[in-house]
C-alpha cells in the first residue's frame, strides 16, 4: 500500500502558532500549538516555527509540502509579507523562502482569510461545491473568493476584501482602514464589542448579561455568547451585525454569483440567529435570480480551520505543479 | 497563405438586429443592420435573423462559428432564452439550437452584458488585460466579470449583476427588479431621465438645455449630451450618477480585484466628467490597496460593441473546443 500524501499546515496567527500534519483527504493527523512570542519580534517567532517544523518532520519524515497561512497581507508572487499590523520585523520578510530553507520543502503561502476559505471549500462547509464566498468574522472581517475550487486572488492579490466594502457611507463609525461605514467597522468582533459598550453606557437601566464584565473586557465573543444565552441587548446587536453581513454578501453575490456563502470565525460560531439574520438580509438585498439559489451557512472546520486551511494551500499548490 | 479565421457575430437587441463578420484579430469585415420586428413576436425576428445569416454566409462561405448576444438572461447550459421583458415568444426558446439549424454552424450564446464585456476585454479598452469589470450604462445597467480573458458566469449564470447591487437601501427610488436603491434605478439612462424630469419640474426657475425637449422625450442620452454642452442641471445629475457608479464599482473591485473597470453604453460615451466622477468615487470608497492600481476607463468599441462582442463569444467558444 503506498503511503498517503501528507503535508504540513502552518497557521501563523497573532497570538498563536499552529502546525498540523494533514492528509490529502483533509484528515488532521497531529497538531502542535504554541503561543506566538510576538513581543520578541519576528526572529523569535521564526525560530519557534523552525522548531515546530523540525518536530513535525521528525514524526512524519515524508511530508510533501508546507502550506502557510499568515495573518496579514502577503505578496504571492514573491512569498513575501507585505505588512503586519501587530508585530515588528515582518514587513518585507521573505517568509516562503525562509521556511523553504528551514524545512527543505516546497512552500505555499497565502493570507489567513484565503487559507480559511480554501480549507472550507475543500474539506469543510463547501465540500462538493465549486465556488464560494467565504467571510471570516473575527476581531476584523476577512474574506475569500473561491472559484473552481481555487483561491481567486485578483489582479493585485487583494480579492475577497469584503470587510472593507462600504455599506453605510453616512455612518459615524470610521474603520481602521480609514473608510467610513465599512462592513468591518460595523459587524466585526471589535465592532460588536464597541456597539455593546455604547449600548450599556447609554441604556443604563436595561439589564444585560454583559454587565457582568468590565466594559473594557467585552469582546465580540462575549456579545455572541450573551446573545446565545438570550440576552436582549446582545441579541439586538448580533442581529443588526448579521444584517450588515448579509447586505454586503448580497452585493458580492450579485457580482460573483457563488454557489455558497460560508461564514467563519469565532463570532459566528453556534449562533444560528446571527446567521439567520444574515441569510434574511442576503435574500432581501440580493437580485432574486442570484440569491434564490445561494445558501449562507456556517463554516465547519472551527478550531482547526487555520491549520487545515494552510495545509489545503499546500495541496492546491502541489496540484498546480503536477 | 491560409485564409483568416472568420466568425459571425449576431447582436439581438430590442430595437435593432446586427450581424457582422469578424476576423480572429477583432477586425469587423462587414455588417448588416435591420430593425427588430419585435411587435410581430419572436418568429418574425427569427425569420429575419435567418435571412441575415444566409446573406453573411453567401458573402463569406467559410464562417467558422456563430456568436450570439441576446438582450436578456439566457441559460448557457441549454442555449435557451430565460426571459425577455420586451417581446413575446422568447421565453424558453432554444435559441442556440434554432440558429445552429439555420446556419449549420456551432453557436455560442451569451447575454448582451457578458458579450459587451468580453468584446472590450479582447479587442477594446481591455486589450492586454487579464481581468476586468465591465459596466454597461444604457437604459438599464448590465455588467460582466472577465477573469483570465473569459466571461465569469457564476454558479447560476448570474455573475456581473452590478446593476442590482443595492447602494442606497433607504432611497425612495424603487427599481424594476423590485429593490429599493439599486445602482440601476439611480444611475441608468432611465434613472438619469427620471432625475432630470424631477429637477426640471421642481426648479422651474433654473434654465436648462433640457427644457428644449418635452419632458416625456428626455432620455439618458439627452441628459448626457446636455451635460457635455455645459448644462448645469444635467451636469449635476451626471456627476451624481457617476459617483453612484464608482461607489458600486468599489464594492465589486474589493471582492474581485480586477485590473481594470470598463464603462460602456450610450450614456457614458464622450463624457469625461461622468467618468471622472466615477473614478473619484471608486478611489474614495475602494480599499486603498485595491483601488490604488485599478483604473476606470471608457469602453472603446462604441457602436460596434454588440456585434464584435458577439463574435468574440464565438472565438472564445472555438478556443475552448480546441
Amino acid at each position: 500500500m503506498p503511503s498517503p500524501l501528507l503535508v504540513l499546515g502552518l497557521d501563523i496567527g497573532n497570538t498563536r502558532l499552529t502546525a498540523g500534519v494533514v492528509e490529502a483527504c483533509g484528515h488532521l493527523h497531529q497538531c502542535w500549538r504554541e503561543d506566538n512570542p510576538r513581543a520578541e519580534g519576528a526572529t523569535a517567532t521564526l525560530s519557534l516555527l523552525g522548531e515546530m517544523i523540525a518536530c513535525a518532520q521528525q514524526v512524519y519524515p515524508g511530508l510533501a509540502a508546507l502550506g502557510v497561512g499568515f495573518g496579514g497581507p502577503v505578496d504571492l508572487a514573491t512569498g513575501t509579507v507585505r505588512r503586519s499590523h501587530h508585530t515588528t520585523g515582518w514587513e518585507g520578510l521573505k517568509l516562503a523562502e525562509i521556511l523553504g530553507q528551514v524545512s527543505g520543502l516546497p512552500v505555499f503561502l497565502d493570507n489567513d482569510a484565503n487559507v480559511g476559505g480554501l480549507g472550507e471549500a475543500w474539506f469543510g462547509a463547501g465540500r462538493g461545491v465549486h465556488s464560494l464566498l467565504y467571510v471570516n468574522v473575527g476581531t476584523g472581517i476577512g474574506g475569500a473568493v473561491i472559484l473552481e475550487g481555487r483561491v481567486h486572488h485578483g489582479a493585485h492579490s487583494n480579492a475577497g476584501e469584503i470587510g472593507h466594502v462600504v455599506i453605510a457611507p453616512e455612518s459615524e463609525v470610521i474603520c481602521t482602514c480609514g473608510q467610513r461605514g465599512c462592513l468591518e467597522c460595523l459587524a466585526s468582533g471589535d465592532a460588536l464589542a464597541a456597539a455593546a459598550r455604547r449600548r450599556l453606557q447609554r441604556d443604563t437601566s436595561r439589564e444585560s448579561l454583559l454587565r457582568n464584565y468590565p466594559l473594557s473586557q467585552i469582546t465580540g465573543r462575549e456579545v455572541s455568547s450573551a446573545a446565545q444565552q438570550g440576552d436582549a441587548i446582545a441579541g439586538e446587536i448580533m442581529r443588526q451585525a448579521g444584517r450588515y453581513l448579509g447586505f454586503a454578501a448580497a452585493a458580492a453575490c450579485n457580482v460573483i454569483d457563488p454557489e455558497l456563502v460560508v461564514i467563519g470565525g469565532g463570532v459566528s460560531e453556534d449562533n444560528p440567529e446571527y446567521l439567520a439574520a444574515a441569510q434574511q438580509a442576503l435574500s432581501e438585498y440580493g437580485t432574486p435570480p442570484v440569491v434564490a439559489h445561494t445558501r449562507l451557512v456556517a463554516a465547519k472546520l472551527g478550531y482547526d480551520a487555520g491549520v487545515i486551511g494552510a495545509a489545503t494551500v499546500a495541496l492546491q499548490g502541489l496540484n498546480a505543479l503536477q
